[in-house]
């Protein structure tokens, strides 16, 4: 799992910086991956990039702003001229829905795969058999939503090795084991699951928040992250324009991330006032409070392993939390 | 006056193209502009030309299709956070006001100057003292226009030195010749204008045509033209492609700029299945049919200079054809 950040700037594109758009790339294999924001020109960065358009398997909107929405009617007609048929699901806020069908219809666009739009609120939005994705409401301008990615806990590698040297042979005793269960032999014996299943897997949580002042609603879908994703569009000294304009500075996206007890903070939606060494602001203020933090360029990537950890259960439950 | 092409590709963003769109750069002093068409990063492409957005006095869609489109809102908002407070005008087909009041409204942009939109349809757009725009219809699957711009004709320069060798004083008399009377002096001698003022400078017309089969309206718009602006999205061995899909051939573009008269083709809108090399079977397919034919590239700029001719008339009318 891997994040690829395609635009990182505020308000409007600049040499540097393209607006608004992150990738998280889930199959390495086979190239899936999901899509934060769109802001004009995502199609021609993801030409850059090693993405490939027919592989984008949900697109999620944190907000009706153009700096975040404008490259979605492209990123349409392009996967549609370039083959894609899977269907694609999009999630935004209230009207995303008019925006698209109208953007569509009155530039006669033909697209050649179903298109499925999914107004959000506060809640879950999304779940399967592997992920979990919550959405929660922010403290922007207009109504904007950050999503919180959790992945099911995989329970650990069954030590085929050491059961076959106690001589027990491969079969649904096995399987038994792998799920948790102590299976007693017919000699009286007991195999305890603990001794042959290694660690399990957690899963891996990922927050991907919209423009946002600091709010409550940002800590919860950050609680305990891998990585939080946040915005900073002012260093500290601005915070009275951050407040005015409905953003937060380097040192609140910090704040944030320490209250959510989360494990990484990347700052993005960089205002193009902070050209080159200008970033160091951001990062000096950021890392004061919160030291696990970068800041993003547009084509960084970021990967997210899977740890092995100590989990009270081993049953791939997705926890919310 | 020049032509500075942003966009030159046909359908999607490919890496050497980018979509429709070409300025037309009236004043090099002033840096004021005009542009055709605004594919989805057109405002990017604008960072890496000597353009300013604020510059920007018109704009002039085609068509709707979003490869001449999508660019447009990004490029409004940020005029407009860049500080551009003077009108825009823009043209286009039925729609095109819908389309702008509907993303704007949606996405909640604020934009800080007047936009003027006029439906078009064919016939004259635009006059003012120095231009005058024409606009008809092409055939194309929506409505689709190309566009004339006729320039003023400008009277020659009056030769003050040989007025002043004859002793003649600088007063009204000078300027009664330049707008090209002859003048009886007190003695009964005659000044005759031609004899004082050099020939004029013959006033400029260039078309930009949107994406057509070939028709009859587009030699209109071309007649006589300095330069002519064709799409050519297919080579000759797919005309019947390029009439399914409404389209010209290369051929098809240089034969219409033979039977209007102009005096040189430039040749846009072209697929990526035209590579590099690719982009030869095009020049050379128009250049047997009209010679002065080139093909664009992404920030190509065209010179058209203003050339003195002999004119019947130095009125300063603008011509339409």
């Amino acid at each position: 799992m891997k994040l690829l950040f395609l635009g990182t700037g505020a308000g409007m594109p600049s040499r540097q910086r393209n607006v608004s758009a992150i990738a998280l790339r889930l199959h390495e294999e086979r190239g899936t991956f999901w899509l934060f924001d769109c802001g004009e020109g995502t199609q021609h960065q993801m030409l850059r990039s090693p993405l490939k358009l027919s592989k984008l398997e949900k697109l999620l909107i944190t907000h009706l702003h153009g700096d975040h929405l404008y490259g979605l009617p492209g990123l349409l007609t392009t996967r549609s001229n370039q083959g894609g048929e899977s269907p694609l699901d999009i999630y935004g806020p209230p009207g995303i829905r008019a925006f698209v069908d109208t953007v569509l219809k009155i530039s006669d666009a033909r697209v050649n795969f179903p298109i499925r739009i999914r107004e959000v609120e506060t809640g879950e939005i999304f779940r399967d058999e592997q992920f979990a994705v919550f959405a929660g409401k922010l403290d922007h301008r207009v109504a904007c939503f950050g999503y919180r990615v959790v992945e099911a806990d995989r329970p650990g590698t069954l030590n085929h090795e050491k059961l076959r040297s106690l001589g027990i042979p491969p079969g649904p005793i096995y399987g038994r084991i792998k799920n948790g269960e102590d299976v007693r032999l017919p000699d009286g014996t007991v195999l305890r699951s603990a001794d042959f299943v290694g660690p399990p897997e957690r899963g891996r949580i990922v927050a991907i928040l919209g423009d946002t002042r600091p709010c409550r609603a940002a800590v919860e879908l950050a609680r305990n992250a891998d990585v939080v994703v946040h915005e900073a569009t002012f260093d500290d000294s601005l915070s009275g324009q951050a407040r005015q304009f409905f953003h937060s500075t380097a040192g609140q996206a910090a704040e944030l991330a320490r209250r959510a007890g989360a494990k990484r903070l990347v700052l993005t939606h960089i205002s193009s006032r902070y050209q080159e060494g200008g970033v160091h602001v951001l990062l000096d203020q950021a890392r004061r409070v919160f030291p696990e933090t970068e800041v993003a360029d547009d084509f960084r990537e970021i990967d997210i392993p899977r740890k092995k950890v100590g989990l009270s259960t081993t049953s791939g439950d997705i926890r919310q939390c």
